[in-house]
């Protein structure tokens, strides 16, 4: 490689290739392992090494050996707070996959003990959610009937959650995560609320004391149903359920206001449950029907703040969570965003909140499970409900149709598909839109000219600082990243326009473009296509007495163009490291046509 | 929009975001059409915009008043000459597709006329092309079979030209020729090469004069079958087959070496028909069996140099072609790149040469057709043998394997899925793996480290110029473009993980990093989720300790920024138009903790 200085013209650098193995290497590392986790095991002492590798593979030999009093002071509390949380919610969400409330109490007592011995996170608290639950349900009731043969249907439903557990395993060990990060934030926002509002929607049968309904779950089915039977609706069920409503958002709403008073709202749901058996119990005798949610959006880990967890590592401790539980009565679970929020604000510490959740969840299931029998159907279906409007994100949509009008049709995209057609057709829209996004950029990567900033050396933009002055006979034109087969058409065309639009402006000043600068700079790489275009255009425009230069090609894209022999095409005397080198060459070429002095190069 | 200067510091720009309507309509021109063709109806003449508009979509309206008889005279030599290639092409590529040859020089007489009238190219020459002749025997071939129902069978080739013509017209009318773009350079050199390799065994039957052969088109079954049926091999076929190659092959040698000679290879299909026809008929009698071929790979157009050439409006004119030609007898046609070739050696100066042809075609049809059935089917596989030879192009794949490994891997997808498995399939999974190569390109913009050149202030990526110096305590990085939902987890795993190296790198020598640098100069375009990560990691920074500023937002993402107020958060004081004005700042702030003078914004 060769570089040295002559004069002011500082020289670029045409370097030998890496070779095939080098950049390869270096392509996979970027893609699979961008935090590099694999980096500490590189000790000096092997039994050290082995010592990292099991820590970093079973995480609980990493923090138990510290574990102190003070610390299970601290989980013992959220232990015991999220598993007030749970209950309701283990109940609740099980109706929602139409399986029986007790498995829902079960999957917060096998599940948790696993996420604690594999788990990476301090704070993630385990159990079903509300989404996963109904798809499940959704899925399995298209084949099985859970009213007609509920043994059969019971077992599809731990089936599936095993098939998970072996996916999600999978993907974690494949650092396949990355295909998880084609999930936007839009895409999220509109399927949660998607999702919740055909939750809530669905609750009104609770709430109104229905017993026909629909089994579809869309919109306009659930609407339906609701004012078709409406001759069937109990006004008291609905008081009951207004008012364990509203409590419920009242405790919200103090937890928005004093954020000291969360362990309000997060024991409300537990509150409800109790005196809504009481009242049963005073009031009516058994009254059955419990359903479950809960959102296994495997993202939402990666919200919390502040730790470096490992998403691919999550995930198979997810999938062991799935697999194990699947065989132990636990249908799916995740990390609800909702409850680690829940669990991070009481304090916990480290993952031993999950197994203290477990421990009180085993105590219940021993000691009070037959008083949750007594639960009123309307009682659940107001926890449901409230905790679906808190997903109903319309101010983040409203945010988005201000700044991203695209982003926010992703997420209506998401809303309406999961609302009125499914689920998964909701799901699959909305990423294909934003997949498409993605594709469109590549083939319409941005081209701009650029003007000198009066005063300085500085190039930008000539749209965004219209004050910048252009060259007379030089047209710079900075081409966007990256340059592929997609964009190749795309970049011809535009640079031709540019130069008609260019010639007929300066027509009437009497300056012809003489010069052509591509500033590559923001070109991160290229494929072969693109450096075919690029010396396509190069020969259309010399064949119109137009000189081409390059200016700040970077490593990948200048590998290529040695590897190609196009930069022997172009010539390395017009190659250069900055616009300033370019413009000065450019004007003696105009006023001598003699070239510029030029660096050699090995 | 204010900015100013104040010293030597230049001002960064913060503009009101424009209209959705100006962005939209500016985003959308940009991609649909970025050749602005509609240009030039603007005349200040409404009547002359009509006339405009009547040449821009009937271009014969254009050239024909202008002809003149010393164009005519190149037209017509080119004409006779395409003509000469078109019979024998016609007819054996109709065999390709399993229906009557006449239909191949049908196939030669309406269509042509049809581009004269609506088709943009001086030089492109209507014909039959191998690969869909062979795609359209197949795709029928597997609901009908051409044996047993010739009828339905052409009525169906017929039908699918027509619906063919549909969809080309229907794509260029709503400019989404960008789908044709993503069909990569390397994709099509598979493509052709898997095509010819396959077409190539096929001929071997002819060139045997085999009975029995397989109607599957993968490499394996062709093969097996012929060796399955080696006692049917006729020797003397073979023979005279192989003269008729060695023949073919040295005319392209000869043009090649001579490229005035180019006139000897065009002829050289026709002297080979008429050859085996006098040879045929002299020895044998009647032997029928003629086949056709020809690529309508849509793209070949855009390979003609210094023209611009409106891809939609091609399209337009090709689905016209089909549409009308289905009526009349022909099948699909486009503009073969070979043809074409010949067309423009041969000295053609407008779409008369088109014309031309199909005026030899009909005085063909009328007077000489009947000798053709004399031809022996040998002589038509030799034809065809010599033809997809050209197609082999194993020195591109050679050269994309120096050049980009990728690009080779997509080059093989397409070659071997067509040979071994189906045309479809080759093509989808060589296009799957472009796109996938686009969205990864998307899900990892790089991200690089810079420093500043010596003895300038050029700040350069430091793995291409690694004598580049770094500031102490400043790290600078330049993230890659896009910054969408994909690369968001990527880009805040390589931030913190560069910090990580700097720490460690700088702990041995004290220097720690306080200020981060994000040059933003490369970013053309961002989304929602990724200005939330912006967020994200500017705040996981701060924490830590670490000031971040941000360089040279271009024009859509500080709309972004303004318009999500994360301007607001990040600081306008932290906004910085050259990294030297950031470093500046930082120093002064290194030095006494103070905030830098900055530039007052309305």
């Amino acid at each position: 490689m060769a570089s040295f200085e002559t004069d002011h013209h500082t020289c670029v650098s045409f370097p030998t290739p890496r070779s095939f193995q080098t950049t390869f290497k270096s392509d996979l590392k970027e893609t699979l392992f961008p935090d590099d986790p694999f980096k500490q095991f590189k000790q000096e002492n092997s039994l050290r090494s082995l010592k990292k590798a099991v820590q970093y593979f079973v995480p609980i030999f990493e923090w138990l050996p510290n574990y102190n009093f003070r610390m299970f002071r601290f989980d013992l509390l959220a232990g015991i707070t999220i598993t007030s949380l749970a209950i309701p919610q283990g109940i609740s969400y099980a109706k929602l996959a139409n399986i029986p409330p007790i498995i829902g109490l079960y999957s917060s007592f096998v599940p948790p003990l696993i996420y604690a011995i594999f788990g990476d996170s301090k704070h993630l608290a385990v159990g079903t959610v509300a989404a996963c639950s109904l798809l499940l349900g959704q899925t399995i009731g298209d084949v099985v009937s859970a009213e007609e043969n509920p043994t059969l249907y019971l077992h599809l439903i731990f089936t599936a959650t095993f098939i998970t557990g072996i996916f999600q395993t999978a993907l974690g060990f494949l650092r396949l995560g990355i295909f998880v990060e084609f999930l936007s934030h839009s895409t999220i926002t509109g399927f949660m609320g998607g999702t919740a509002t055909l939750i809530c929607l669905q609750q009104l049968k609770g709430m109104f004391g229905l017993k026909h309904f629909t089994t579809k779950t869309d919109v306009v089915h659930v609407i339906h149903a609701i004012v078709i039977n409406r001759r069937e609706w109990k006004w008291e069920s609905a008081v009951v359920g207004v008012i364990f409503l509203v409590f419920l958002q009242f405790t919200r709403y103090i937890r928005q206001k004093r954020p000291k008073l969360f362990w309000v709202s997060a024991i409300a749901p537990m509150v409800v449950v109790v005196v809504g058996c009481v009242f049963a119990y005073l009031i009516r005798g058994k009254d059955y029907g419990i359903q479950t949610e809960g959102i296994a959006i495997g993202r939402s880990f990666a919200i919390m703040k502040n730790e470096q967890v490992d998403g691919n590592k999550e995930m198979i401790a997810f999938g062991l969570m799935n697999i194990i539980g699947s065989f132990t009565s636990c249908y799916l679970t995740t990390g609800p965003f909702s409850k680690t929020a829940v669990n991070y604000n009481a304090g916990a510490k480290t993952a031993m909140s999950n197994i203290v959740m477990a421990v009180c969840m085993a105590l219940t299931l021993l000691l009070l499970a037959p008083l949750f029998s007594y639960t009123p159907l309307v009682a659940l279906s107001a926890i449901i409900m409230s905790a679906m409007f808190g997903l109903i994100n319309y101010e983040e949509a409203f945010h988005l149709f201000k700044v991203d009008k695209f982003d926010f049709i992703v997420c209506m995209a998401a809303f309406f598909g999961v609302a009125f057609i499914s689920m998964d057709v909701g799901l699959m829209l909305s990423v294909g839109l934003s997949l498409l996004r993605a594709l469109i950029y590549v083939a319409r990567p941005a081209i701009c000219k650029l003007g000198r900033i009066p005063n300085s050396i500085l190039y930008r933009d000539t749209d965004q600082y219209p004050h910048a002055i252009q060259e007379p006979g030089i047209l710079i034109l900075k081409l966007g990243s990256p340059i592929y087969f997609a964009s190749s058409n795309y970049i011809r065309e535009r640079v031709l326009r540019w130069i008609r639009e260019e010639q007929e402006l300066s027509g009437s000043k009497g300056d012809v473009v003489e010069h052509i600068l591509f500033d590559l700079s923001g070109v991160s790489t290229i494929d072969m296509t693109g450096i075919e275009t690029l010396v396509e255009v190069r020969r259309t425009l010399e064949a119109r007495g137009i000189k081409v230069a390059i200016v700040n090609p970077r490593l990948k894209v200048m590998e290529k163009l040695i590897a190609s022999h196009v930069i022997d095409k172009i010539g390395k005397e017009n190659v250069y490291l900055s616009i300033e080198d370019a413009i000065e060459s450019s004007h003696k070429s105009l006023l001598s046509n003699d070239f510029a002095d030029h660096c050699d190069a090995a």
